[in-house]
């Protein structure tokens, strides 16, 4: 088996494809906060008194446009921060440099669809569940992966 | 001090139940949106237009059921997560395998157990905040030792 | 170019300060559960039934004290786990020492203040804006660091 040692390494195209990944999906995860920012300050939408730019303007909670994007963001956290652990642990049980890179640019790229048909130009379903899936499937098939490991 | 290579390898039976554990709780975690997503078409509670089955249903964001479930979720977000983290560092620390073994299991079994009371069969209190707290207190040990570890 | 044995030792004292700063901010990140079951009780405002403490209490979900900190508590998610992935994989890219830990202090003292401005005293806005742009900025120029050493 190969040593933590290169599997950790950037020479590993494996790893290297994780780290690319993790380094997009962050980015894409903080943008979501500028995203509902902007949906705030568009529709006067603030959730803190001190936030409020105008005596005339009241705390909102309810406005569909921010809590849209406040949607996406959550299900970025429920299922993107996961992946980043569960990435990490995948590298390290050495597999397929073609599948892990496939798994790894499929949960990346299906994210970044999930986001887009979310929350920036909203497209019927089946496209947000579609995306939503394959992320999600993805993800479980590194966590089987990973529970044989460290189990057999 | 053990190095990284051997710290971080399937040979060290701490790495090994770390590994095994964020397996287990990233499927826990994300089977609790298919929980979620039960919930929404047993009670017809959808948040998207898009989501609708039926031009007859309007969205909703109020029902208990789904709520519950959705609350489950968010504390898993807030107590697994930070886990994977601190349990990384906690293996690189180099602890005492007996103890790091049991920390892993009583943060895994309890989280399990927190989702069970909480959002299948409720169960009054104080089991939900038994389980809580038992995740809480071994993820707060491992941060400790983790800071002791780099501080001195 | 280091190998991840010595990168991930805490001889390193960029991997040192990581270490460190996640410690920190797990510890922080749980609190806030211990702040939102404070002002739980405080404003008797539980969310389950089973929760309530007396049979006279109903649930409640909109207390403004409560949802202040549970607000608090979902931004550290949103931004210190994100930094936890990003963190340990900028670590590996082995970066300047100087600038590195510098970051990892800059995001954890930021979000320290940002918990404080925005869930424990308020203080006017920018302060909390502040805060949470400095984690920001940090968070993104060391994915943008991990992005570029994988791509080339």
């Amino acid at each position: 088996m190969a040593s933590p040692v290169e599997l950790l390494s950037l020479t590993n195209p494996v790893f290297k494809s994780y780290v690319f990944w993790v380094g997009v999906l962050v980015i894409k995860i903080v943008l979501m906060s500028l995203l509902t920012a902007i949906q705030r300050f568009k529709t006067k939408t603030f959730a803190n008194p001190e936030d409020l730019m105008s005596p005339k303007l009241k705390v909102k909670f309810d406005d569909p446009n921010v809590e849209r994007v406040r949607r996406a963001h959550r299900n970025d956290l429920e299922n993107i921060l996961p992946f980043f652990a569960i990435g990490l642990l995948y590298v390290l049980t050495n597999p397929s440099a073609w599948l892990a890179i496939n798994l790894f640019r499929a949960v990346g790229i299906a994210r970044i669809v999930h986001t887009i048909v979310y929350a920036v130009v909203v497209v019927p379903q089946p496209s947000r569940a579609l995306a939503f899936f394959v992320a999600l499937g993805a993800t479980v098939y590194m966590a089987l992966q990973v529970i044989a490991a460290a189990a057999f």
